[in-house]
Order: structure tokens, then sequence, then C-alpha cells
């Protein structure tokens, strides 16, 4: 396409409310544009890149065998009313009232669409399994919309669900979608990890997201150097430490702390580092004791393992000074393992611990030089109570783990019959029996993935493209191209070979200076750019600039296009 | 794709609601689903030629110079609120607030949207003209949703919107746009008119329907044999009447007609053909006085022709018998045109009548034998007021009128300044000053092509569709697939050599009867089928069946790659 067809929408103003550099930047490349909060108009060149991603979906669910489907957005309350969530789902379900007063919601989501559906079309158990998709606005009225189309209040997903007769069947069907979205978003050309996830309330049991890599991602995750495990933070397994414990180097002694609480201060107090200080830290118990989790000094305790351990209340709660000072005797800045009245959870890493620095369960006294097996046994109880940390070892047994930062971007559920049960979506087996179906959900964020890709790929200058996702894999920049008839013919002829060749390019047309063709350019992200002008053709030469690199190279002109198809073959960003 | 991939949900019953035979045929061949009234899932077989009318669409558009872009389904009140369409839209609007308590709607047309982004986006009259486009769901709350996808309250448009500096301009893109649609009906495969329509309520002077002709449909539409003249039955012209008068045969005479009133009662009294006999209706006019509008017998009143009358009442009122024997001192039954004390409209036909019967203006009498100027003068004012039937002339001169009936698919419409008016939508003209941005609309609904294809093209078996919208171009149907080895294998590789060639195959891979898998196809309205079985093999014969034709052709199995493209060669159905 031309420049000159009203193409370009770029804009040097940053909204106010733009504050992650994907919402600038879509906003300064005439990507999107803001019709009211949460809301926005896709333009031209935004609408490009949301098609590829659809189309890339698209090519690799068809190939997994998924079924497309529309659905419609508008939902009969009925439906959500049969499984609950017609009550549960809070203000974030967008309702409303037809002309007769019945009750209808935009779907955040399908599942309930897709279930009658099922429960109407599948007839016999030889139609199992079947997975239908879709690629479909939907609706969250979000409590504060923000980070332009990253969490806005109407988007486009797509959504899978599949039926099965057997948790065998839906595992392989998981595993089938697990793969099928590994290949969407290495073709996307992003950097990725597939973490394991907590399946929250959407319900069932296996989960997985599928994370963007970028430093402004709300999500931390830990991803391992040695396989493809990745977990979200909150779920990465800490696994026993291997090796064995250092031996025994000092006594035991009993040192007065008066004013030392905090493990920090008791680490600068023994100018002992933090790791070799016990961190002592009490909550409740689910019958209302009390019950020790002991840490080494420089980790931290993730809450959500501590709550699934036996004998822990839900939430998880701190015990009260009042409470440790009553059951225990001192304040919670003395607290320590030797001679603890109370249950003791320890994490796996304080097994390894020696030599360690604790509370004396006496105000203003710390143990020092405290060893395992000699000064006090270990605890019965030795669980994985703590958040990873950069340098664990993988769950796996292969690699190290490591911390980064990553965007949310799809989502795939083992659901189980949570909706089937509730919506009596059943089928007569082979047995002749009725029975519930099982199902799984698969969900991509369409819109959402351009702005990850965004996230993930720009400079000062603008966005990055990945060659699948930009909107033109070349641009051809021509310097004054009104001023000589032989440029204009040959940046024209040069258009249409790489058209022909079906390159997707933008011929920059505009009557405009150099700099600043060059640095829409730049800003929309464009992967190659040719740079044709009166000078270079006397030698039959063009310039060759890519988005990555600060250095042009000269090619003659009659061999650009050969250049360009090795530089787009797949595999070659 | 393989039918055993779960891909036909082909039906025998018929739903109660479904009256009109698009709709029975697209549950039957299972197109769609109905979720709630008016809200319909588009199955995957319905979804594919969704796409491929979408597809036409988006082609043909672009190729017009026209940029896509998506626009929110949600819209913020406010927009509305400054053209005054929140107030004016009816209850087909659905409105919605959000948790915030804001008023929203969603979107049965852009023209706000598309309004305030031009406002915002347009800067400088060199970008002008423009023309935006999208593919979108829509919603409308109608009050009685019916006809399957055809009347539905969520479903799909293209809608297009053009600005413009100047009225010229519009026309231009306005003609543009009219090619456009022409070329895309005609790659869809139907038999279609643009007919001159009234614009409506959506405002604006001139605008064209895009109708598909079939018989079921709600609008009626002239069109002319000898041109491309169409127009809404309503809004038809019918031109002054070429030829001259009949001379006088007979001579005037008053003859009582005690209990004849109507134009059939007089017809049948004196045995004349009602065309001899003349009509005439009374209306008020709008001043208060009577108004008397003259009919040859067998024309009907055209009201909308009528209302554009200066003088005559908007809208349209009958005077009532008394207020006729107050003015004219006889009853309706017996009003005619000589001596009558009220104004007199003639219509165009009327001036051609000879020796024609009339009422006498006296209760229980008739004039026979009447002629123009030897017994009364020629009314002073001559209009065309009733609507046009077959074999009327066409306006433009050129060929006769017929009337057919037709489903409105799209439209084509000037707005003029409606919108940008009541917006502000000004731009700095060329003179450097501000001035109101003129625009066009362009709507086609892509739902309802699919519907308005089955209502044109279906029989007593299914559907058929034309090539260029059919889900699948080609059906293989193997017989007894599952009983020879060599049949298999001959199957499979003609459906990848099918495949190969770019070719949209169905391979029917069931294990059905031969006459199940036949009414299958017939029933979703695959055009061409290719019938293998051992026994052809055997002869190297494979056979072919149009879902036009009756009558099935042996063809050489190495021959039938080379018939199906010759079949398939663009424009040959």
């Amino acid at each position: 396409m031309r420049t000159s067809q009203n193409l370009l929408n770029t804009v040097k103003e940053i909204p106010a409310d733009a504050v992650v550099i994907s919402h600038q930047l879509m906003i300064r490349a005439g990507l999107i544009r803001k019709l009211a909060a949460g809301l926005y108009t896709w333009l031209p060149l935004g609408l490009r890149v949301l098609r590829k991603v659809e189309a890339i979906v698209r090519e690799e669910m068809d190939r997994a065998g998924a079924l497309e489907v529309l659905m419609p957005a508008l939902q009969p309350a009925e439906l959500w009313q049969e499984t609950g969530r017609w009550e549960k789902y809070g203000p974030e379900l967008a309702r409303l009232k037809d002309r007769h007063d019945r009750d209808f919601c935009l779907g955040p989501t399908h599942e309930e669409i897709i279930t009658d559906l099922a429960r109407n079309e599948i007839k016999s158990y030889k139609q199992l399994p079947i997975t239908y998709y879709q690629i479909q606005t939907k609706f969250r009225d979000e409590i504060r919309p923000r980070f332009g189309v990253m969490r806005c209040r109407e988007f486009i997903m797509k959504d899978a669900y599949s039926f099965h007769l057997s948790q065998e069947s839906l595992q392989e069907t998981y595993d089938l979608m697990h793969q099928a979205y590994t290949t969407i978003f290495t073709r996307f050309g992003l950097k990725f990890r597939a973490v394991i996830a907590d399946s929250g309330s959407i319900g069932g049991a296996v989960s997985h997201e599928f994370h963007v890599l970028a430093e402004s991602g709300e999500d931390a995750i830990a991803f391992s150097d040695g396989s493809d495990y990745a977990a979200n933070i909150e779920k990465a397994e800490v696994v026993m430490p291997k090796g064995s414990r250092a031996k025994a180097g000092v006594e035991l002694k009993k040192v007065s702390t008066p004013s030392q609480h905090s493990i920090e201060d008791v680490s600068q107090f023994f100018n002992a580092p933090v790791q070799q200080c016990l961190k002592t830290l009490v909550v409740k118990g689910d019958d209302g004791s009390l019950v020790a989790l002991l840490l080494r000094g420089d980790h931290v305790l993730n809450p959500i393992k501590a709550e699934k351990i036996e004998g822990v209340a839900v939430p998880l709660t701190f015990a009260s000074d009042a409470e440790i000072i009553q059951s225990c005797h001192c304040k919670p800045g003395s607290i320590g393992p030797i001679n603890l009245n109370i249950k003791i959870i320890a994490d796996r890493s304080v097994t390894l611990m020696s030599d360690f620095v604790c509370g004396a369960n006496e105000d203003g006294q710390h143990f020092t030089g405290v060893n395992w097996e000699r000064d006090l046994s270990l605890p019965n109880h030795i669980e994985d109570i703590r958040t990873v940390v950069e340098g664990d070892i993988s769950p796996d047994g292969q690699g190290q783990l490591h911390i980064a930062r990553g965007i949310e971007v799809g989502h795939i559920f083992q659901l189980g019959t949570k909706y089937s049960e509730s919506m009596k979506a059943g089928i007569i087996n082979e047995d002749g029996k009725n029975q519930t179906m099982i199902m799984g959900c698969y969900g991509i964020g369409i819109s959402r993935v351009v702005a990850s890709a965004i996230e993930q790929n720009h400079d000062a200058r603008g966005i990055i493209w990945p060659v699948s996702l930009a909107p033109f894999q070349v641009a051809i920049c021509p310097m004054n191209l009104h001023k000589s008839e032989r440029l204009k013919l040959a940046a024209e002829k040069l258009y249409q070979d790489l058209l022909k060749a079906g390159i997707e390019v933008l011929f920059d047309d505009r009557k405009v200076r150099a700099g600043f063709m060059f640095s829409d350019m730049e800003l929309i992200g464009i992967p190659h750019c040719i740079v044709i002008s009166d000078r270079g053709l006397e030698a039959g030469m063009v310039e060759y600039k890519s988005r990555t690199s600060e250095q042009n190279e000269e090619i003659p002109l009659e061999g650009i296009l050969a250049f360009l198809q090795a530089k787009l073959k797949p595999g070659i960003a």
C-alpha cells in the first residue's frame, strides 16, 4: 500500500493515561484510538497486525483439528443461571435487559454457550473428542481499564472448548493444544514461556499460562535454563536441596540481643550473612493452635504453598504478638526452634543450614552456632513453603531456575465437569450409560498479543515488529521522490516487483523530508526498509536498513528482491 | 476437510419458528443454531460461507481504496446525544449502563463513532476524500426477530463511511461504491438489482438499495428489460405515456347507476374494461380544502408520490364521506371530474383515456363516452401519482419495466452533513475557512447475504450454492469406502490431489449409505460432486454430479482434476 492513501496516523503526543510503553507506542504509531475508557478503535495499521495474529491462531487451531464456530456476544441469563455464574460473576459481567425486559449479558467468556451447543449437537459418544473454537469480541466491564488494549472492556479473544468421555482423552487434547500454542507463539516470533499456573476461579485442576516475556509484565515466572520447565512464581516448587549439610564448626552459644528483632538486625549484630540466620514466623493453625514456620533468613514465605499444608489455617493468618507471648512466653523477635512448644514446619532449604543463628525463645536472647541433630532434632515436618529465587534447582532436576517477568496472553485449562455437570451435558457412552462430558478450555487474548509484542520489542524510536506480525514486511523510502522522474519510475517498479513477489510492502510516497519518513517507519516498526535515491540509482544501488541494526548496507538494485526474500524466509526475523 | 471430523450437523427436523426456506435450510444443513430469539451460533459449515462473503466484500472495498478499521460495538451515549439519536432512536437500540452507571449502547450502526474518529483524525483537507470501512458485529433489538439470520438481533455488517469537501467528491465516491457493490454482488454469483430507493430515516438525499432477487423477498422492485434502471416500487417513476389519445368514438351520456359505487361495480354495469373507467379519489389539501386525484381504473395510487405534490396534506389523508358530501354535494361513489368544484390532479396515464366512464357528481349517476377536450378540459395538474405496473415504460426510455421481489442486502446513501454538522466535524479548507465535511455511508448485511443466497438458490433437496459462496467447491463421495482397499487409496489420492490443486474439497469419509451421503451433499449444496466406486475404478472412471443437473457424467479418473478446474474457472457457476 501507499502511505499517500491516508494509511498512517502517527502522532507526537502521548495521552496522559498511557503509562505503559505499548499503549504509548500504539497511540503514537497510529494503531489504535481511544473511544472511551477501555474502548478502542483499531486503525488500519493496527488492524493489519491484529489480523496477522488472528490468521496464525486460526491456521494452527485448524491444523490441530479444532472446528471454528461463531457464537453470539449477547447471551441469555438463563444459561448463566444454570451454572450459577449469573449470581457469582461480579460487576465485570456487563448485563442488560432487552425490550421485553429479559436479562442478557455480553459474554466475557463462552463456557455456558458452548456447553449448551454441545449438549444439543453431540448425539453420540463417537463424535468425541471434539474441539470448537471461535475468534470473537469479548466484553469485560473492568473496574479500572488500563494499559490500552492490554486491559480493556471490549477485546478479541480466541476461545476454544473441548469435550471428552475420559480424562485420558482430555489430557490428549490438552497436550495437543499445548503444542499448538507453542507453535503459535513461536510463529508470532515472540519470546515466551508456557508456565504451570493456578487455574483460579474458572475451575478445574491442571492449567498452563502462556506468557510473553517482557520486563513490564505483571507476572513473575520462574523458568529453567536446562529444560522447558516454567511456572508462575506462586506455583514453582522448590525441591529438596541437593548436597549435604556442612559439619558443625562452632559451639552453641546464647547471646544477649537486647534490641535485635528482625533478621536484618540479627545479621548485622552477629556480622553473619542473612542466609545464616533462621527466620521463625508464627501463624495460626486450623485448630486455633499456633504453628511456627522456619525459613532461611534470605528466603520469602510463599503463602499459597503454606496454605496447602495440613493443619495451617486458610487464609494464612499471622499470629498476633499477644498470641505469641501467651503461647511461647516471648516476643516474636526472639522466637526460635530450640525447645519451642508449638508445631514446627521447616522449609526444605532450612535443613542444609549449619552454625546458624536463631531466637532463643527468651526476650532479647539469640543462639549462635546452632546445628541440626547436635543442638536440636530436625523438625518432623519438612515442606516447600518458600518462593523460588534465581538459582534454585529446577523441579525437574534439569538446570537452574531464573526469574523473568511475563504478560499472560494464553491460558489452557482442564475444566473437568464443572460446566457440563451443572448444565447436564451428558452423553450415552459405549456401555449405554449416561455420562457427563469432561471439558477443557483454551484461550488466547488476540488483542493483547499485539500489545505484548510491543512490550517485548521496542526501542527509543518505536516498535520493532517480528516479521510475522509486522503490518508490512518491507518499506520503500524514496528520497525526494517528486524531484526525479528516474527515481519515480524506479521506485514504482521496485514497489510493483515486490508486490508481485508476494511481499507486503509499504511505499512511502508522501512528500515529506527523509528524516520525517525514517522516523515514521521506525515508529511503526517495519522490519526491513529500502532507501532509494536518485544518487544511488546512478550507481545502480539502493540502501538497506534493518529496524534492528544501525548499519545500513548498499545493495545492487537488481539483487534487492533476492536479498529481501532471503531475509523474509520463515525463521529469520 | 473430512466429514468424519464432525463437520456436518445436518438434521431432519424443521423448528416451528422457521417459516422461510432459507431459515429452514440453514437449520437443516447445519449452518446455524438458535441460541435465543434472534441470536444464532454459526456452525463450521455456515461460518465458512460467512467468511467467503466477508472475503469478497473486503477485497473489493480494499480495491476501491477504502481503509479497514474496527470500531467498538459498545458505544458511549454522549456521542449519540450529540446527534440527538440517543433520544430519537427507539427500543431497537440496545442500551446498557456500565458499572459506573454511565450510559452505553450496542451499535446498530456507527455514524456517530466514525464521525468522532474523523473529526479527530482528519487534520487537513488534503486527506479528503477518505473512506473507512469495517466488518463487524451489530446489534438491533428487533421487536419480532424472524426469518433466522435475515432479521435477527446480532448480525455482521460491512459498514463504510466516506468524508468529503464537496458534493462532487461525494458523488465520485458514491459512484465508486456503486461500482464496487455491483462487482461484489456479481462475484457472489447472485441475481441482483441496484435500485433507486428512499433514504428513509437515516437521512440524506440520494440512495440506492442492492436487492438479491427472490420470490420470497419483502420488497417489490421495478426494473427495466432494456437498461439497468431499477427502483424500489415505491420510488419508480411512471413517465408521461407515449402515443396519442384515441379519438372520441361515442357520445357523452349520463346514465343512472343506482347501486354502482366501486370501479368494479361500474366496469361490470357498463360492461367496460376497468382501464376505461376513471377512478376519482378525494384527499385533503394542506389548507383544509379537498383535492381530487384521477387515476385509470386499473391503477393504484402511490401515496409516497402523492404526498410530494404541492398542496396535498402530509401524511396523505382521505376525505371522509361527510366532507365529500359537504363540498361536492354527492357521495364518493359518484364523484367525477366534470364540473367538479375542487382542485383536480390527474395521473399522467389518465391523459390518454378516451370514451371513458366517470362519476357525474350526482348520487347514482355516471357519465359514459367521456372525452378530454370535447367534454371537459384536461386538468391543469398532471402528475405521476400511481404505482408502476408490469409493462410500464422505463423512466430512462429504454425498455419496459418488470416487477420482481427482492431482499435488501446492501444500501448506499449520500448522507450530506446530517452527522458532521451536529458533531461539528469540520476541516479548514483550501481557502482557510472551516467547512463541515460531507458524508456518505455504505452498508452490506454480511449475514443476510448468506440467507438471501439460499432464498434465491434452492430446490426441494436443499441449498444450491453459487461456487463463490459454497462452503466447499467439490465433494468426494466414495461408495462403500470401508469395503475396498483400492477405493480407499484412490479416494484418498484424489482428495490429496484436489487439495494440492487449491480446490476446496469435502471428503465424505463417513461410514454411511450412498443415499444418505448424497442427500447430505445436496442439502448442504456442494456445487460439484465426484462419486468414486470400486466398480468404476475397475474401468478407471468416476462419476460427476452437478448440484444443478439430474444427469451424471462418467469421467476418466485421470482427467477429473482438469475437468473440475474447467468447471471452477471464474465466471462459470
